[in-house]
């Protein structure tokens, strides 16, 4: 299948079990369950579930047993972007080409909504064994993942960092801090709870973690790019915008053409920590090339 | 023992095990481990932990096996305080005793640190497993349970509500729903915790499930009536803000002596929930005394 194809098809099994999860939109509290919803269905490419179903179709699992738990994942990703944007950390008004929630919804509904998604993905985690797809030991384990990606070892500790570096001149071991912690943890939680759900080996789950260490910083990598390069329009926010804040970036550190070499290296490291499975890891492959030359 | 060393003795053990548990504050990003331990350690009486302790004792249970998860619940509770105080929300400056942690660390870290507990929380509950205390099919159900509490369904929900109904008349029930989820919620979750790891048999957890409604909400009926008339050097926090803000509460809704009433009605309600236990549920009898009396 065209990787174009079987990403539409996932984004559509994706937001079907989002939108059958969370509360409806006219459940009490309706306003706060209005905001959890809105910048969650504004756009978004879903990639950290899509590369969770990559990841469990690698080690040769049914990618349909895992849609719930991939889709936990988007939930977290969003109270990050929601959080982030609020006026008293990056003050973005614009999100997945619309008004940010905060803009929407006001600040305290933002924060709030914020704080109901992130709780909202560790409930849906839990509900894993009652289906009978998935045994209580590994529902344990990728919450566990999960958690220590997004708090201050991971997603939270890396936006400290990086709201406290704006304006600062920093060296690239501390930008690949914040990258890894801000965006790389999350990833790589993505591709740790497909390949646990779906039995991987132990083996299988490490050579997992250095693809997506790898993919995770090539992604914040094209990010940075983007930033400098592409149009507003496809990206949904402003362009230029982290260099306005004063934020380093890996094209502001090294240029752009040393970024984009960086860049390429890293999806080399992702794809060679591969080479130890078959044809069922194509679409993890894949997923690395498309992640790398997106235009958004 | 008499209640008082019981309180005391359960908050050094809590104390104890978060001190353990939480990242020192030193770790890198150690402005972001600081705020985290800041209003968790300014003070708090450890009431939900203790409740879930309490909960394990009524079981028959042995209280040392559920400290750590125990714990989590007051990184919950303090993520909602720190989060409930910012300026987007009631704008208090003032929390145990001390400055709120907006006012020391600014908005963005005080979100951050709220972000950081919370996913923490969920962290500890899923290294249940490890100490080969607890089964996983026990730690998915807490998970689940304290998920709920917490999100849109529970505190969140509440906070939401509570926010919209300032300077506005409301109901009885309107208000019951705010203080059922803004506090309830977790008090309710915190002995089902201590039930559930300590294999209470479904009818106990029902009755515990009774106890915590109850309790939950005659606690915050007693924390209405003390911002009337309780000491703000007693409790750490101004007097009168909940009055000054708009907010509605019960002695506001139906006067201070029916408040009164239905906290003392609400107790003995909670009493009633535990006839069919043994005098293992005696700290948990005490507790609800305590809950309605305290000063503060």
């Amino acid at each position: 299948m065209l990787l174009h194809n079987y990403l539409e098809k996932q984004k559509i099994a994706i937001d079907e079990a989002l939108d059958t999860l969370l509360p409806p939109e006219d459940q009490f509290p309706p306003q706060l369950h209005k905001a959890m919803r809105y910048c969650l269905f504004a756009g978004g490419k879903r990639i950290r579930p899509i590369l969770a179903i990559a990841a469990a179709e690698a080690v040769g699992g049914n990618p349909e047993n895992i849609i719930q738990e991939a889709s936990a994942l988007e939930l977290i990703h969003t109270f990050t972007l929601i959080h982030d944007d609020l006026p008293a950390m990056d003050n973005d008004d614009y999100r997945r080409g619309v008004l940010a929630t905060h803009k929407v919804f006001g600040e305290a509904m933002a924060i709030l909504a914020g704080d109901a998604l992130l709780t909202e993905a560790f409930k849906i985690l839990s509900l894993g064994c009652r289906s009978g797809l998935h045994k209580p030991d590994h529902i344990v384990e990728i919450i566990e993942v999960v958690a220590e990606a997004s708090g201050s070892r991971g997603i939270v500790g890396g936006q400290v960092v990086d709201i406290d570096s704006e304006g600062k001149t920093i060296d690239k071991e501390h930008l690949e801090y914040i990258h890894h912690h801000k965006t790389g943890s999350l990833i790589t939680a993505s591709v740790l709870l497909g390949g646990t759900l779906a039995h991987g080996t132990n083996q299988e789950i490490e050579h997992l973690k250095t693809y997506g260490t790898a993919i995770g910083l090539a992604f914040q990598i094209t990010d940075d790019i983007l930033d400098v390069t592409g149009s507003s329009e496809e990206l949904g926010k402003s362009t230029g915008s982290d260099c306005n804040k004063g934020k380093a970036t890996y094209p502001r550190i090294l240029g752009i053409d040393q970024a984009e070499g960086k860049k390429r290296e890293l999806y080399q490291e992702a794809i060679h920590a591969l080479h130890s499975f078959d044809e069922k890891a194509d679409h993890l492959r894949e997923l690395g090339l498309y992640i790398i030359e997106r235009h958004c």
